[in-house]
């Protein structure tokens, strides 16, 4: 009945892990999981919906698309991303497991 | 823009603290802080809408009306609360900081 947040990563992680927690009643719960992975360079994340997010572990870099200042992360940073703010993971800590729970809304 | 789950704790927390972090297209976010603190003998929370809830630090026993066996939480243990389930926080950690996100949808 109860799962846990910081369990259950693969030792191997050759890409960032994404797993819908939830996903009813127009929201989506997400855990994403980087181990030193970023969004490939010059692709954006350009959505249609709200999102809210924290990092629950680790570190990382936010970047925005035009002349928005990159946010940097730390464990328990919590930002909302407006749907149409065109974001990109630009960095995360080496070798050590950011956890970022996700939450989607207003489709 | 960013702000943290960990931080802004006042010293003093006689009742436990809830703050709506997003609240917004049928979603809301709720961060709560209880130190010790329990959901008053005989209440139960008893709600309409759906709960997905994690404990991200401290420890917690969630209790449920009727014969649903209680659930011990940890630091990064989440449950989902579909609406109607009876439920109330029995027990946190004293002396700790025990601090919950609750996503509140499907209103």
């Amino acid at each position: 009945m109860k799962n846990n947040l910081f369990e259950n990563i693969p030792s191997n992680l050759p890409e960032e892990l994404f797993e819908i927690l939830q996903g009813s009643g127009g929201v989506k719960i997400e855990r994403i999981v980087s181990r030193g992975h970023a969004t490939p360079e010059g692709e954006w994340y350009d959505q249609s919906w709200d999102e809210w997010v924290v990092l629950l572990k680790g570190l990382a870099i936010l970047d925005f698309d035009g002349d928005k200042e990159s946010v940097s992360l730390k464990s328990g940073d919590f930002i909302f991303l407006p749907a149409g703010l065109r974001h990109r993971v630009a960095w995360t800590e080496p070798d050590v497991d950011s956890i970022w729970l996700a939450i989607h809304f207003n489709f």
